[in-house]
């Protein structure tokens, strides 16, 4: 059986030698660092669900390449209905967690590099492809977590990679050796790698003529030697170490990025899916982004939930829930949110078949739901924060809550309608805290804004994407510059 | 063959004797009234495009009580599918109409009566649902046009039907016959009535014990004794009435609304589908609302495609189509376009089957789908004025264009780009402004803020739809106020 | 006296000799026309609040020219508090006419010519200002109307005045001659031409090397040979040559613009005021733009007040003016309407002194305060459209409702509360529809859109008002990147 | 001399016994506790100002009482000018100190309960207002910091004062003694307390009969016996106790919040300025939220400033300062800015003088001023986020970027453009993010939605001081319900 139990991904983790800094310290019992923790349990989440029998049909199927039943984080989708399970799948994994699982690039990478190496082979007769359906068969057969690394530090934005002041800007070959490759580079703010058993490598953008060394895919375990992983900080990350459980706001669960070092890392030709195919590197690029844009049609809506339910929690407690103006507020969070997994379901259902027979989703489609994504979080965090009331960024600690001699205060004082009890007041307060300027905020803001690209990126895809000339056509004919259409003809 | 060509089905309006008035006079020969003729043209473009080869997949369908192709306008959804294509081919006809072609009504009051007559024979062992198969069978077998006739007059919005004090403010039974009732009242606003050959009348909101009169659904030909149409005014509308095709706008199409009074109007009682049943009458109104609010995922997308492609044009004629303000404004407008159309696919998408087993979208993502109508419509009028120039509200007449003497001062200094004539921005200019101002701007403005609901309506049923309760659970889940999921257990 | 009467006004235009043209006809007894005196009305009523005695702080100051009491609209400001009291005026008209009234070009124009003809003449020693206080005394001691010429058709928007494929795209000099020049080109979508006496023609960009020709300011009778005005089209303008006063929405008053060709005219040198200055065109369209962006902080205000009152009066006929989401949204519509009322105040109470001794606004709050402008109009119509409901554009005709036997249907069945008599709403809903689609539609929205400069001009004009480095500066010094401020210190 | 200097201002500091609580602890030496001394230092540069002859007629003004130079923050307004003058100090102070600096609360706390003792007094005959002056002469010349006290704790939102479960809810008179008052009650998320001397305490919302125990305004010294402060946590508070200065983001400024606990605290008679009035209550809270939503377009647009800065800084250091798209974010961040301070002029110059002879802000426009402010700083963090890019959130440590080992890969992989030290692009980010996310955001997101009153309070006071039935007249008028107006009559 090849779907770990949550206990068993955390153990397999321990067997992961990284490299690992944070906050100024090399970190040995990762695992059980209290920062890191919550980053592993929403992780584990991904493999819990996959064992509970009412969520096997989203969490579960069949594999592509075994028949075998695999983790769907680690499945090809075979059809559009597999896609709109990935985001429903998403969409209960971030009511349950509330922070990005970060399970999910991987899975897009695992795709996305699928059908590209399909193709790279078909033209340059390559065996990229087959080397990467024996390397994802492994990864299916061990149940492991994969992190898909695309985005590079890029040094000048205005600047292609192989002609940056540094050339290491982007992750690329330093050498080509006979029995594997040999890396330079760094990628930023990899979201779950440090939690994962391997990274998927991926470019980061077009390539164009000169670039051969930077046009590169390839798989490389997360404790390779030369690799380095510096935890980023997160807003209020320190909190984790107080005691209590209160001022955290989501104590299980976390996001987790990694500014993440290459530095001369040797990857043996079996793990390399691209190598020096400078034309297919923005294809890799759009089919990854467009289903990972999607992905934010499942996992954000998720978190939207749970927010929209802490917010109307808050309004309970204050007594003011019947308020129009909070009802209005309310309905306005639940249509932006179900605006945002209307178009995630809509470019999953709308998908079609890769030459290599995974399905993609449709592109437009995933790039208005992703830009979308950009944009609401943003206005429903402000309308929890409206509900909220200031109390959200003055409430004293959970210590002093707990204190002998102040204690008391802060419980009659901070008690809204008298059934509910303070705590549960301050519980709720911290909670939308978290996801508005805390720990969550990363994965619920910032990630909405910049994960999968940022909203200039889906602007440019939207234009690409729109066959515009059928548009000035209708144009032209209703206006009659064409013939106009004779419904009696 | 049911299927109806766009000339038959014209033909067959001209043996309907409608009592129709317009700009204060009865119209006699109203078919090829200038006025209304462009809205007849729009239905037309339903029946051509079921003899089109290339779209017959969208168009035509099985009927699911005869087993014979019919025309999608007239079929029960018989899938999910089948509302998919629904949303499709609404798209298309907007594209090619660039404006309401009216006969979704109709659709979506077949489908919703279908299945709520069955429910109401189920609890009361009444025959609805048996005749009004028969009706549809005839409308099938026909091809007929049904004008879909859901919104009174209401008087005092805040007081029940039976409460008013004009007791015809509602369209009501006044007298139970042997052979079938007698009808009075006003529906307003009706889309497509004078063009159809039917209205299928329905109740306008929830009733209540005491409002069984009203609680009515019935079919009327529209050339029924006691039906009296009145055109609604439309901006612009007597610029059909001059020489001339560019002013207008949108010269072969148009919509159309009337008040249709319905003054002691007899029904026999074959036609008769609900009479009585208050507590159906919300089921009734919220499923044709749900179909009704899909649709505009479809055709307003269509109508959006063709002020797209204008404001694109005028941007082409102004010379200014890469400047990068332009380019991000109509980026906009596709991604508000698209946010609509994938609102409205994935509704259709996720529908369910009802007792009756035809198919219903799902409510919230329909309600949601229309909310974003009332919005993004308006934003893309606002910036394809913007894009069009202040030009768009200053024109001189076709008249002037066409004038010996001033014409030559018109064509030199309204030229944009050297190399496009004059005529063509001009034409492109009075197209936007009828989609904006003028006869089209009914359509593409108004009727996504009005029809099938205004947006107070989606907000209810946004917030009726929502399972608020398993939203705060989930709150409360993660903030510890019940117990934490714990990921290992 | 120099404050002519409203009748005075009107027959002082009975003597020009305007070559004016309208629906393709030339137009002899132009005062008189239906379609343009509600236009003339207009700027009427400039005249007549100068005779109110409790306007007349806001509409009358003294001359600084002359020490004469003038029309607001022919002075200059010779303070702040002078451009407060402009933009207050404007509110009052705006009330009072609910459309554009036209003369605040000229006023607006009159003064930026002023401040840079004399600074012209401080360069080069040029006799442009002495005479242009000549012509403005003029215009004063006879209470001329003026409009101001700005926009010329420009051709393609990417090319140069002097490097158009057709030289006449700007208005230009063609001959030099020792009593005069002789004038080619055209002033597009020009506001309020045909009612005014004069128009002081001015460039519409920033000129370079090259374009001598074209760096032009002149004063120019209305009627002067080789001008014809040819009339712009407006929404639903044949409505006023129906009978009735309903449909209209706005029977009175009016906006006008013309396309004016000036075809090989003659401008004594006496009334030129720039001719061949380059450099100085940029600051007198930047300075006329100032004062122009903050003019719409009064008027459209002043339209938006009739525009919330028509729509808490629909709601009050509808039943539900004390619904919650109708105060909301009532309460919105002012919101914006006083934002940018308080924009236009800010920008004048900031003003500051020219070279030439009249007050200039601030001119980043002023483009702030037009920017505001080409959005909240449009979401303010919105929102009426949404509170007047969809009877808005599906009304019949007032023929319809005086029709003696559909008349009563309609009087019974559009009534609202049983109190409000229909015509009462039949009104109100025409005015709400004058506004968003018909007469005053191009006035409040494309006009607050185009007017005095497109969105993009603003924008450019906030990001060169803008002492960006200053503002990274302060970045740099919290940042602790440059020396951060020590308070002790 | 009455002007403190910064280091009397904290010295006298030192002076005061407060018995405050900070994380779970009593802090002795307050003054130099690092989590609370950035908000002592913002308040300091209140007093700096005062020192600076550039900034003197800004921060300094003559004192209404006794014609002293006084700091402006213990000022009453004596014109328009003082209130233009403030928001002009206070958009300085926030550019030098990025966050809230507030002694604002307290200067508008000042003018209203001025304005309200006079009118109480007007009425009853007491001596509320001879006292107050007093106590203001007092506080001006010993330049003490004086925080504005309303906000109460409020218990159930829907429920009268006095008709609370618990009737601490409400801060209250307990006992009336000869000598003075016993209070009770807490005071919520009071603004700079801890670094003040003494509090105003106010009501926070309209009383009615049988409220009179809570009709309440009084001084209090912030070290009285009875009052307890417990100090707020904000977001990534515990930063300021780790090394290093950049992860901070602002090294030296913040705000400060303490709930305060007033619990059976003695306040003798002169120092009372209000005691049962029930029906000033309104007075004064609309007063006073008058002029405290007026100073939000001060200190916000100051901040603003500072944020767009920051972010043109990070296009800078990434390279791509002139690409459109950050030039459009850029200038939409300017104007949303511009807009809110442009209303807060504009208020301050429409002000009117009160019967005591201090001035009021127009009331209407400082709500509108406000509301503006409860929306843009959130869509300026978020187009700031956008600029900045992911890395916000995901940078490392400073503790790594000074590492031995691993800080020279974050100096090579983070670094943008190659002129630019990683260094400075680091402290701008670290900037950004604590504006967006950490210590300086609740300052600049939360405080602009709830400081001064939340949204729905803004609403419902912008439809109080509408006259709404003033524009429902004039639509009347322009519709022709009520005569219209002639022109020429």
């Amino acid at each position: 059986m090849s779907l770990k139990t949550p206990k068993e991904y955390i153990d397999s983790l321990r067997g992961l030698k990284e490299n690992l800094y944070l906050l100024g310290e090399k970190v040995e019992n990762w695992v059980d660092n209290p920062i890191i923790r919550p980053s592993i349990n929403a992780i584990a989440m991904t493999y819990k669900i996959a064992h509970e029998p009412e969520s096997e049909d989203l969490a579960v199927t069949e594999s592509m390449l075994t028949g075998k039943k695999v983790n769907r984080f680690n499945a090809l989708y075979k059809s559009p209905e597999d896609m709109v399970k990935k985001v429903k799948l998403q969409r209960e994994l971030g009511q349950r967690t509330a922070c990005c699982f970060q399970r999910c690039v991987g899975m897009d990478a695992i795709n996305a590099v699928f059908s590209t190496s399909y193709e790279i082979d078909q033209k340059y007769g390559t065996a990229y492809h087959q080397r990467y359906r024996e390397w994802l068969k492994y990864v299916q057969d061990n149940d492991l977590c994969i992190a898909g690394a695309m985005t590079d530090v890029k040094g000048h934005r205005g600047v292609a990679p192989s002609q940056q002041a540094d050339p290491d800007m982007f992750v690329h070959v330093v050498e080509r050796r006979s029995d594997g490759i040999i890396l330079r580079g760094a990628k930023a703010h990899l979201t779950g790698a440090a939690n994962s058993h391997e990274m998927l490598i991926m470019p980061t953008l077009r390539m164009r003529e000169g670039d051969e060394d930077y046009s590169l895919t390839c798989a490389v375990p997360t404790d390779t030697e030369g690799v380095t992983l510096i935890y980023g900080r997160q807003s209020c990350d320190t909190r984790k170490l107080e005691k209590g459980d209160i001022d955290v706001g989501n104590y299980n669960f976390g996001g987790q990025e990694t500014l993440t070092i290459l530095d001369n890392v040797f990857v043996p030709w079996e793990r390399v899916f691209m190598c020096g195919e400078v034309e297919f590197s923005i294809m890799l690029v759009e089919r990854f982004a467009g289903y990972h844009r999607q992905s934010y049609g499942g996992c954000k809506p998720g978190i939207g939930d749970v927010l929209i339910g802490a917010a109307a929690s808050m309004a309970d407690y204050n007594g003011v829930r019947r308020a129009p103006h909070i009802r209005e507020k309310l309905g306005e969070m639940i249509h932006l949110t179900e605006t945002i997994h209307g178009c995630g379901l809509a470019c999953a259902y709308e998908g079609w078949k890769t030459k290599a027979s995974n399905y993609q989703c449709d592109i437009l489609l995933a790039n208005v739901c992703k830009h979308n994504v950009t944009r609401f979080p943003y206005e429903l965090t402000r309308l929890a924060e409206d509900i909220a009331g200031g109390l959200l960024v003055t409430t004293p600690s959970e210590k002093d809550f707990r204190h002998p001699v102040i204690g008391k205060y802060i419980d009659k004082y901070l008690r809204g309608v008298p059934e509910v009890p303070t705590e549960a007041r301050y519980r709720m307060l911290t909670l939308i805290h978290a996801m508005s300027f805390g720990l969550v905020a990363p994965s619920y803001r910032t990630e909405s804004m910049h994960g999968a690209g940022s909203p200039q990126a889906q602007k440019i895809m939207i234009e690409r994407e729109t066959d515009m000339e059928h548009k000035q056509k209708l144009a032209r004919s209703i206006a009659g510059i064409d013939e106009r259409e004779d419904v009696l003809a």
